[in-house]
Protein backbone atom coordinates (compact mmCIF):
# COMPACT_ATOMS: atom_id res chain seq x y z
CA UNK A 1 0.00 0.00 0.00
CA UNK A 2 1.27 3.39 -1.00
CA UNK A 3 1.46 5.92 1.78
CA UNK A 4 -0.66 8.16 -0.05
CA UNK A 5 -3.79 5.53 -0.85
CA UNK A 6 -3.55 4.51 2.97
CA UNK A 7 -3.44 7.70 4.26
CA UNK A 8 -6.73 9.22 2.60
CA UNK A 9 -10.39 9.24 2.93
CA UNK A 10 -12.03 6.27 1.96
CA UNK A 11 -13.32 5.97 -1.71
CA UNK A 12 -15.16 3.65 -3.54
CA UNK A 13 -13.71 2.78 -6.78
CA UNK A 14 -15.67 0.83 -9.61
CA UNK A 15 -12.66 -1.34 -10.85
CA UNK A 16 -13.35 -3.65 -14.57
CA UNK A 17 -9.42 -4.25 -15.05
CA UNK A 18 -10.15 -2.11 -18.47
CA UNK A 19 -7.91 1.15 -19.62
CA UNK A 20 -11.02 3.76 -18.22
CA UNK A 21 -11.13 1.86 -15.03
CA UNK A 22 -7.52 1.76 -14.22
CA UNK A 23 -7.23 5.40 -15.14
CA UNK A 24 -9.90 6.33 -12.93
CA UNK A 25 -8.40 4.85 -9.86
CA UNK A 26 -5.45 6.79 -10.53
CA UNK A 27 -6.81 9.82 -10.63
CA UNK A 28 -9.19 9.07 -7.42
CA UNK A 29 -5.75 7.84 -5.69
CA UNK A 30 -3.72 11.47 -7.25
CA UNK A 31 -6.85 13.24 -5.56
CA UNK A 32 -5.60 11.83 -2.34
CA UNK A 33 -8.54 9.28 -1.59
CA UNK A 34 -8.16 5.78 -0.36
CA UNK A 35 -9.27 3.23 -3.14
CA UNK A 36 -11.57 0.38 -2.12
CA UNK A 37 -11.93 -1.10 -5.40
CA UNK A 38 -14.96 -2.88 -6.18
CA UNK A 39 -14.74 -5.44 -8.95
CA UNK A 40 -18.13 -7.19 -10.44
CA UNK A 41 -18.36 -9.98 -12.06
CA UNK A 42 -21.21 -9.93 -13.46
CA UNK A 43 -21.27 -13.36 -15.69
CA UNK A 44 -18.68 -11.88 -18.40
CA UNK A 45 -17.61 -14.42 -21.07
CA UNK A 46 -14.44 -14.31 -20.04
CA UNK A 47 -12.48 -13.84 -16.80
CA UNK A 48 -9.42 -12.21 -17.96
CA UNK A 49 -11.12 -8.75 -16.87
CA UNK A 50 -10.99 -9.32 -13.86
CA UNK A 51 -7.46 -10.67 -13.49
CA UNK A 52 -6.41 -7.53 -14.78
CA UNK A 53 -8.44 -5.47 -12.18
CA UNK A 54 -6.34 -7.70 -9.34
CA UNK A 55 -3.17 -6.92 -11.02
CA UNK A 56 -4.34 -3.16 -11.33
CA UNK A 57 -5.52 -2.62 -7.41
CA UNK A 58 -2.76 -3.89 -6.23
CA UNK A 59 -0.54 -1.88 -8.60
CA UNK A 60 -2.27 1.38 -7.35
CA UNK A 61 -1.91 0.43 -3.50
CA UNK A 62 -5.75 -0.32 -3.12
CA UNK A 63 -6.53 -0.17 0.73
CA UNK A 64 -8.84 -3.50 -0.27
CA UNK A 65 -10.74 -5.06 -3.57
CA UNK A 66 -13.60 -7.18 -3.09
CA UNK A 67 -15.13 -8.82 -6.07
CA UNK A 68 -19.01 -9.38 -5.87
CA UNK A 69 -20.62 -12.34 -8.28
CA UNK A 70 -23.68 -11.43 -9.51
CA UNK A 71 -25.54 -13.43 -12.92
CA UNK A 72 -26.44 -10.78 -14.58
CA UNK A 73 -26.33 -13.74 -17.79
CA UNK A 74 -29.60 -14.72 -16.15
CA UNK A 75 -31.06 -12.00 -18.14
CA UNK A 76 -29.23 -12.37 -21.34
CA UNK A 77 -29.35 -9.90 -24.10
CA UNK A 78 -26.16 -8.71 -24.60
CA UNK A 79 -22.98 -9.64 -26.64
CA UNK A 80 -21.00 -9.62 -23.38
CA UNK A 81 -23.10 -11.87 -21.24
CA UNK A 82 -25.13 -14.31 -23.62
CA UNK A 83 -24.57 -16.01 -27.11
CA UNK A 84 -24.30 -13.23 -29.25
CA UNK A 85 -21.26 -12.67 -31.35
CA UNK A 86 -19.01 -9.39 -30.35
CA UNK A 87 -18.90 -7.56 -33.74
CA UNK A 88 -15.15 -6.92 -34.98
CA UNK A 89 -14.08 -4.56 -37.65
CA UNK A 90 -16.50 -2.51 -37.56
CA UNK A 91 -16.17 1.25 -39.09
CA UNK A 92 -15.88 4.09 -37.00
CA UNK A 93 -19.23 5.52 -38.10
CA UNK A 94 -21.07 2.41 -37.26
CA UNK A 95 -19.72 1.87 -34.17
CA UNK A 96 -21.06 5.68 -33.01
CA UNK A 97 -24.39 4.83 -34.45
CA UNK A 98 -26.98 3.83 -31.63
CA UNK A 99 -26.77 1.75 -28.73
CA UNK A 100 -23.95 -1.76 -29.76
CA UNK A 101 -25.43 -4.90 -28.81
CA UNK A 102 -22.26 -5.23 -26.23
CA UNK A 103 -24.79 -3.19 -24.19
CA UNK A 104 -25.68 -4.77 -20.67
CA UNK A 105 -29.14 -4.29 -19.54
CA UNK A 106 -28.89 -1.69 -16.36
CA UNK A 107 -25.10 -2.38 -16.16
CA UNK A 108 -24.34 0.52 -14.69
CA UNK A 109 -27.09 0.89 -12.62
CA UNK A 110 -26.10 -2.27 -11.02
CA UNK A 111 -23.06 -1.40 -10.76
CA UNK A 112 -23.34 1.67 -8.91
CA UNK A 113 -26.32 0.12 -6.77
CA UNK A 114 -23.57 -2.33 -5.46
CA UNK A 115 -20.96 0.15 -5.04
CA UNK A 116 -23.30 2.51 -2.87
CA UNK A 117 -24.00 -0.80 -0.81
CA UNK A 118 -19.68 -1.18 -0.29
CA UNK A 119 -19.77 2.76 0.46
CA UNK A 120 -22.33 3.01 3.02
CA UNK A 121 -21.09 -0.14 4.84
CA UNK A 122 -17.77 1.64 4.80
CA UNK A 123 -18.93 5.33 5.81
CA UNK A 124 -17.51 6.22 2.11
CA UNK A 125 -19.07 9.00 0.58
CA UNK A 126 -16.99 9.32 -2.45
CA UNK A 127 -17.64 7.10 -5.46
CA UNK A 128 -15.84 6.53 -8.81
CA UNK A 129 -16.73 5.47 -11.86
CA UNK A 130 -14.92 5.67 -15.27
CA UNK A 131 -17.77 6.29 -17.80
CA UNK A 132 -16.90 8.37 -20.64
CA UNK A 133 -19.76 9.95 -22.87
CA UNK A 134 -17.10 10.75 -25.40
CA UNK A 135 -16.15 7.73 -27.47
CA UNK A 136 -18.44 5.42 -25.90
CA UNK A 137 -21.42 7.48 -26.90
CA UNK A 138 -23.91 5.04 -27.61
CA UNK A 139 -24.59 3.70 -23.66
CA UNK A 140 -27.21 5.31 -22.17
CA UNK A 141 -25.93 4.90 -19.05
CA UNK A 142 -22.80 6.77 -19.37
CA UNK A 143 -24.23 10.34 -20.25
CA UNK A 144 -23.95 12.56 -17.48
CA UNK A 145 -27.68 12.87 -16.82
CA UNK A 146 -27.86 9.11 -15.69
CA UNK A 147 -25.16 10.14 -13.48
CA UNK A 148 -26.85 12.95 -11.59
CA UNK A 149 -30.08 10.97 -11.61
CA UNK A 150 -28.14 8.01 -9.72
CA UNK A 151 -26.41 10.28 -7.61
CA UNK A 152 -30.60 11.56 -6.36
CA UNK A 153 -31.19 8.46 -5.90
CA UNK A 154 -27.74 7.64 -3.72
CA UNK A 155 -28.99 10.03 -1.24
CA UNK A 156 -32.44 9.10 -0.53
CA UNK A 157 -31.66 5.46 -0.62
CA UNK A 158 -28.96 5.40 2.37
CA UNK A 159 -29.30 5.53 6.05
CA UNK A 160 -26.52 7.64 5.64
CA UNK A 161 -27.66 10.05 2.95
CA UNK A 162 -31.41 10.10 4.80
CA UNK A 163 -29.51 10.76 8.33
CA UNK A 164 -26.59 12.89 6.34
CA UNK A 165 -23.97 11.81 7.44
CA UNK A 166 -22.74 10.93 4.01
CA UNK A 167 -23.76 13.45 1.28
CA UNK A 168 -23.34 10.87 -1.63
CA UNK A 169 -20.94 11.86 -4.46
CA UNK A 170 -20.51 9.95 -8.02
CA UNK A 171 -17.10 10.88 -9.78
CA UNK A 172 -16.78 10.60 -13.34
CA UNK A 173 -13.70 12.06 -14.07
CA UNK A 174 -13.30 10.95 -17.38
CA UNK A 175 -16.83 11.59 -18.46
CA UNK A 176 -15.66 14.59 -20.96
CA UNK A 177 -12.10 13.13 -22.27
CA UNK A 178 -11.38 11.37 -25.87
CA UNK A 179 -9.56 7.80 -25.30
CA UNK A 180 -6.30 9.83 -26.07
CA UNK A 181 -6.84 12.01 -23.44
CA UNK A 182 -7.88 9.38 -20.75
CA UNK A 183 -4.53 7.90 -21.75
CA UNK A 184 -2.63 10.47 -21.65
CA UNK A 185 -3.54 11.64 -18.41
CA UNK A 186 -3.37 7.49 -16.84
CA UNK A 187 0.50 7.83 -18.05
CA UNK A 188 1.51 11.34 -16.32
CA UNK A 189 -0.24 9.25 -12.83
CA UNK A 190 2.02 6.14 -13.77
CA UNK A 191 -0.65 3.96 -14.87
CA UNK A 192 0.73 1.09 -16.43
CA UNK A 193 -1.37 -0.05 -19.01
CA UNK A 194 0.36 -3.38 -19.65
CA UNK A 195 -1.85 -4.68 -16.66
CA UNK A 196 -5.27 -3.35 -18.39
CA UNK A 197 -7.40 -5.56 -20.49
CA UNK A 198 -9.60 -3.91 -23.15
CA UNK A 199 -10.58 -6.76 -26.03
CA UNK A 200 -14.49 -8.11 -25.96
CA UNK A 201 -13.43 -11.30 -27.46
CA UNK A 202 -9.95 -12.37 -26.16
CA UNK A 203 -8.62 -15.73 -27.42
CA UNK A 204 -7.99 -18.66 -24.71
CA UNK A 205 -4.86 -17.38 -23.53
CA UNK A 206 -6.62 -13.54 -22.85
CA UNK A 207 -4.94 -11.95 -25.81
CA UNK A 208 -6.79 -9.20 -27.54
CA UNK A 209 -8.79 -9.21 -30.66
CA UNK A 210 -7.77 -6.01 -32.34
CA UNK A 211 -10.73 -5.97 -34.06
CA UNK A 212 -13.86 -5.54 -31.43
CA UNK A 213 -15.60 -2.34 -30.50
CA UNK A 214 -13.49 -2.25 -27.20
CA UNK A 215 -9.91 -2.95 -29.16
CA UNK A 216 -10.30 -0.24 -32.15
CA UNK A 217 -11.15 2.49 -29.48
CA UNK A 218 -7.94 1.32 -27.53
CA UNK A 219 -5.60 1.32 -30.31
CA UNK A 220 -6.85 4.42 -31.93
CA UNK A 221 -6.59 6.13 -28.46
CA UNK A 222 -3.25 5.44 -27.98
CA UNK A 223 -2.49 6.40 -31.88
CA UNK A 224 -3.73 10.00 -31.26
CA UNK A 225 -2.30 10.17 -27.97
CA UNK A 226 1.35 9.47 -29.76
CA UNK A 227 2.16 6.73 -27.22
CA UNK A 228 2.38 3.34 -27.38
CA UNK A 229 0.22 0.32 -26.37
CA UNK A 230 1.84 -1.83 -24.12
CA UNK A 231 -0.34 -5.20 -24.23
CA UNK A 232 -0.14 -7.70 -27.56
CA UNK A 233 -2.70 -8.29 -30.14
CA UNK A 234 -3.63 -11.20 -32.18
CA UNK A 235 -1.70 -11.49 -35.37
CA UNK B 1 -50.82 -20.69 -15.29
CA UNK B 2 -53.79 -19.19 -15.07
CA UNK B 3 -55.06 -17.45 -18.11
CA UNK B 4 -55.02 -14.33 -16.81
CA UNK B 5 -51.20 -14.15 -15.84
CA UNK B 6 -50.32 -15.28 -19.16
CA UNK B 7 -52.53 -13.03 -21.52
CA UNK B 8 -51.79 -9.59 -19.42
CA UNK B 9 -48.80 -7.07 -20.58
CA UNK B 10 -45.40 -8.60 -18.89
CA UNK B 11 -44.53 -7.25 -15.53
CA UNK B 12 -41.23 -8.14 -13.72
CA UNK B 13 -42.37 -8.39 -9.66
CA UNK B 14 -40.08 -8.07 -6.84
CA UNK B 15 -40.94 -11.41 -4.96
CA UNK B 16 -39.28 -12.03 -1.81
CA UNK B 17 -41.39 -14.38 -0.14
CA UNK B 18 -42.69 -12.37 2.31
CA UNK B 19 -46.57 -11.58 2.52
CA UNK B 20 -45.90 -7.70 1.16
CA UNK B 21 -44.51 -9.02 -2.01
CA UNK B 22 -47.32 -11.91 -2.66
CA UNK B 23 -49.60 -9.27 -2.09
CA UNK B 24 -48.11 -6.71 -4.40
CA UNK B 25 -47.71 -10.14 -6.93
CA UNK B 26 -52.00 -10.74 -6.51
CA UNK B 27 -52.47 -7.04 -7.18
CA UNK B 28 -50.38 -6.96 -10.82
CA UNK B 29 -52.40 -9.98 -11.61
CA UNK B 30 -55.56 -8.63 -10.92
CA UNK B 31 -54.58 -5.74 -12.66
CA UNK B 32 -53.73 -7.94 -15.76
CA UNK B 33 -50.00 -8.30 -15.69
CA UNK B 34 -48.42 -11.62 -16.93
CA UNK B 35 -45.89 -11.98 -14.19
CA UNK B 36 -42.00 -11.95 -14.59
CA UNK B 37 -41.09 -13.10 -11.19
CA UNK B 38 -37.38 -12.00 -9.45
CA UNK B 39 -36.30 -13.11 -6.36
CA UNK B 40 -33.13 -12.08 -5.05
CA UNK B 41 -30.68 -13.92 -3.64
CA UNK B 42 -28.86 -11.58 -1.22
CA UNK B 43 -26.68 -13.44 0.93
CA UNK B 44 -30.19 -13.95 3.44
CA UNK B 45 -29.63 -15.81 7.07
CA UNK B 46 -31.55 -18.58 5.92
CA UNK B 47 -33.25 -19.60 2.61
CA UNK B 48 -36.74 -19.90 3.69
CA UNK B 49 -37.67 -16.68 2.42
CA UNK B 50 -36.77 -18.45 -1.05
CA UNK B 51 -38.52 -21.35 -1.40
CA UNK B 52 -41.74 -19.09 0.03
CA UNK B 53 -40.78 -17.38 -3.29
CA UNK B 54 -40.86 -20.28 -5.35
CA UNK B 55 -44.63 -21.50 -4.05
CA UNK B 56 -45.89 -17.83 -4.29
CA UNK B 57 -44.96 -17.62 -7.90
CA UNK B 58 -46.43 -20.99 -8.62
CA UNK B 59 -49.98 -20.31 -6.57
CA UNK B 60 -49.89 -17.07 -8.97
CA UNK B 61 -49.74 -18.33 -12.10
CA UNK B 62 -46.39 -16.53 -12.99
CA UNK B 63 -45.14 -16.89 -16.13
CA UNK B 64 -41.21 -17.09 -15.17
CA UNK B 65 -39.35 -17.08 -12.24
CA UNK B 66 -35.89 -16.45 -11.62
CA UNK B 67 -34.08 -15.89 -8.82
CA UNK B 68 -30.66 -13.70 -9.13
CA UNK B 69 -28.11 -14.52 -6.56
CA UNK B 70 -25.45 -12.16 -5.17
CA UNK B 71 -23.07 -11.79 -2.07
CA UNK B 72 -24.43 -8.92 -0.66
CA UNK B 73 -23.21 -10.32 2.50
CA UNK B 74 -19.98 -9.65 1.18
CA UNK B 75 -20.41 -6.20 2.96
CA UNK B 76 -21.56 -6.82 5.87
CA UNK B 77 -23.49 -4.44 7.72
CA UNK B 78 -26.85 -5.27 8.40
CA UNK B 79 -28.51 -8.34 10.73
CA UNK B 80 -29.85 -9.75 7.90
CA UNK B 81 -26.71 -10.39 5.82
CA UNK B 82 -24.17 -10.05 8.54
CA UNK B 83 -23.29 -11.37 12.26
CA UNK B 84 -25.49 -9.50 13.86
CA UNK B 85 -28.40 -10.69 16.42
CA UNK B 86 -32.12 -9.76 15.04
CA UNK B 87 -33.38 -7.63 17.74
CA UNK B 88 -36.78 -9.67 19.25
CA UNK B 89 -39.49 -8.22 21.68
CA UNK B 90 -39.19 -4.81 20.52
CA UNK B 91 -41.84 -2.60 21.65
CA UNK B 92 -43.96 -0.96 19.10
CA UNK B 93 -42.21 2.61 19.98
CA UNK B 94 -38.75 0.91 19.50
CA UNK B 95 -39.75 -0.13 16.20
CA UNK B 96 -41.02 2.72 14.70
CA UNK B 97 -38.10 5.00 15.94
CA UNK B 98 -35.00 5.37 13.02
CA UNK B 99 -33.79 2.71 11.15
CA UNK B 100 -33.68 -0.88 12.34
CA UNK B 101 -30.52 -2.88 12.39
CA UNK B 102 -32.00 -5.58 10.02
CA UNK B 103 -31.97 -2.66 7.32
CA UNK B 104 -29.69 -3.61 4.44
CA UNK B 105 -27.58 -0.98 2.45
CA UNK B 106 -28.63 -0.18 -0.68
CA UNK B 107 -31.18 -3.54 -1.01
CA UNK B 108 -33.98 -1.57 -3.02
CA UNK B 109 -31.06 -0.31 -5.02
CA UNK B 110 -30.04 -3.26 -5.74
CA UNK B 111 -33.23 -5.21 -6.41
CA UNK B 112 -34.76 -2.39 -8.69
CA UNK B 113 -31.88 -2.24 -10.85
CA UNK B 114 -31.96 -5.66 -11.23
CA UNK B 115 -34.92 -5.45 -12.38
CA UNK B 116 -34.71 -3.25 -14.39
CA UNK B 117 -31.91 -5.47 -16.31
CA UNK B 118 -34.15 -8.32 -16.36
CA UNK B 119 -37.98 -5.77 -17.55
CA UNK B 120 -35.57 -4.25 -20.50
CA UNK B 121 -34.34 -7.67 -21.58
CA UNK B 122 -38.38 -8.95 -21.63
CA UNK B 123 -39.25 -5.35 -22.81
CA UNK B 124 -41.76 -5.04 -19.77
CA UNK B 125 -42.40 -0.86 -19.19
CA UNK B 126 -43.69 -2.46 -15.38
CA UNK B 127 -41.93 -3.34 -12.71
CA UNK B 128 -43.94 -4.08 -9.42
CA UNK B 129 -41.82 -3.71 -6.03
CA UNK B 130 -43.85 -4.28 -2.80
CA UNK B 131 -42.71 -1.55 -0.50
CA UNK B 132 -44.18 0.15 2.38
CA UNK B 133 -43.66 3.48 3.97
CA UNK B 134 -46.26 3.25 6.74
CA UNK B 135 -45.59 -0.42 8.83
CA UNK B 136 -41.56 0.29 7.50
CA UNK B 137 -41.25 3.51 8.33
CA UNK B 138 -37.08 3.30 9.53
CA UNK B 139 -36.49 2.03 6.04
CA UNK B 140 -35.00 5.47 3.64
CA UNK B 141 -35.17 2.92 0.59
CA UNK B 142 -39.44 2.34 1.09
CA UNK B 143 -40.10 5.72 0.91
CA UNK B 144 -42.41 7.37 -2.54
CA UNK B 145 -39.38 10.13 -3.05
CA UNK B 146 -36.76 6.94 -3.49
CA UNK B 147 -39.21 5.20 -5.99
CA UNK B 148 -39.63 8.39 -7.86
CA UNK B 149 -36.36 9.44 -8.29
CA UNK B 150 -35.27 5.64 -9.18
CA UNK B 151 -37.68 5.18 -12.14
CA UNK B 152 -36.38 8.68 -13.15
CA UNK B 153 -32.82 6.58 -13.07
CA UNK B 154 -34.54 3.72 -15.57
CA UNK B 155 -35.62 6.37 -18.32
CA UNK B 156 -32.33 7.43 -18.48
CA UNK B 157 -30.17 4.22 -18.03
CA UNK B 158 -31.59 2.02 -20.19
CA UNK B 159 -31.82 1.78 -24.20
CA UNK B 160 -35.39 1.42 -24.29
CA UNK B 161 -36.02 4.16 -21.87
CA UNK B 162 -33.86 6.44 -23.90
CA UNK B 163 -34.61 5.48 -27.45
CA UNK B 164 -39.18 5.26 -25.93
CA UNK B 165 -39.63 2.24 -26.41
CA UNK B 166 -40.35 1.54 -23.51
CA UNK B 167 -41.40 4.16 -20.44
CA UNK B 168 -40.46 2.31 -16.96
CA UNK B 169 -42.89 2.61 -14.34
CA UNK B 170 -41.76 1.52 -11.09
CA UNK B 171 -45.94 0.13 -8.85
CA UNK B 172 -45.46 0.17 -5.55
CA UNK B 173 -49.26 -0.32 -4.56
CA UNK B 174 -48.89 -1.33 -0.69
CA UNK B 175 -46.84 1.91 -0.13
CA UNK B 176 -49.45 3.80 1.77
CA UNK B 177 -51.43 0.85 3.08
CA UNK B 178 -51.29 -0.47 6.86
CA UNK B 179 -50.57 -3.69 7.24
CA UNK B 180 -53.94 -4.94 7.92
CA UNK B 181 -55.33 -3.38 4.90
CA UNK B 182 -52.46 -5.16 2.65
CA UNK B 183 -53.50 -8.58 4.64
CA UNK B 184 -57.44 -7.70 3.60
CA UNK B 185 -56.78 -6.63 -0.03
CA UNK B 186 -54.50 -9.89 -0.01
CA UNK B 187 -57.64 -12.28 0.93
CA UNK B 188 -59.55 -10.67 -0.95
CA UNK B 189 -57.50 -11.26 -4.11
CA UNK B 190 -56.98 -15.02 -2.91
CA UNK B 191 -53.64 -15.02 -1.66
CA UNK B 192 -52.59 -17.83 0.43
CA UNK B 193 -50.55 -15.96 3.16
CA UNK B 194 -49.40 -19.91 4.25
CA UNK B 195 -47.32 -19.86 1.57
CA UNK B 196 -45.29 -17.04 2.82
CA UNK B 197 -42.89 -16.58 4.87
CA UNK B 198 -42.19 -13.32 7.17
CA UNK B 199 -39.67 -13.88 10.09
CA UNK B 200 -36.17 -12.39 9.88
CA UNK B 201 -34.92 -15.70 12.52
CA UNK B 202 -36.72 -18.65 11.89
CA UNK B 203 -35.73 -22.31 13.73
CA UNK B 204 -33.96 -24.55 11.63
CA UNK B 205 -37.31 -25.76 10.40
CA UNK B 206 -38.23 -22.46 9.10
CA UNK B 207 -40.55 -21.98 11.95
CA UNK B 208 -41.51 -18.41 12.84
CA UNK B 209 -39.77 -16.95 15.88
CA UNK B 210 -42.88 -14.43 16.54
CA UNK B 211 -40.90 -12.36 18.22
CA UNK B 212 -38.45 -10.13 15.40
CA UNK B 213 -39.26 -6.84 14.50
CA UNK B 214 -41.20 -8.45 11.19
CA UNK B 215 -43.03 -11.12 12.99
CA UNK B 216 -44.79 -8.81 15.31
CA UNK B 217 -46.03 -6.43 12.83
CA UNK B 218 -47.34 -9.15 10.76
CA UNK B 219 -48.81 -10.49 14.03
CA UNK B 220 -50.17 -7.31 14.57
CA UNK B 221 -51.63 -7.07 11.10
CA UNK B 222 -53.49 -10.14 11.09
CA UNK B 223 -54.97 -9.21 14.55
CA UNK B 224 -56.16 -5.72 13.60
CA UNK B 225 -57.43 -7.22 9.97
CA UNK B 226 -59.41 -9.60 12.39
CA UNK B 227 -58.28 -12.45 10.14
CA UNK B 228 -56.55 -15.47 11.38
CA UNK B 229 -52.80 -15.90 10.60
CA UNK B 230 -51.98 -19.64 8.74
CA UNK B 231 -48.84 -20.04 9.84
CA UNK B 232 -47.30 -21.24 12.85
CA UNK B 233 -44.55 -19.53 15.39
CA UNK B 234 -42.57 -21.36 17.92
CA UNK B 235 -44.11 -21.32 21.21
Amino acid sequence: MSEIASGGKAAVVLLSGGLDSATTAAIARAEGFAIHALSVDYGQRHRFELESARRVAAALGAVEHRTVAIDLAAFGGSALTADIDVPKDRPADEMSAGIPVTYVPARNTVMLSLALGYAEVIAAADIFIGVNAVDYSGYPDCRPEFITSFEQVANLATKAGVEGTLKFRIHTPLIQLTKAEIIRRGVQLGVDYALTHTCYAPDAQGVSCGRCDACQLRIKGFAEAGLPDPIEYQP
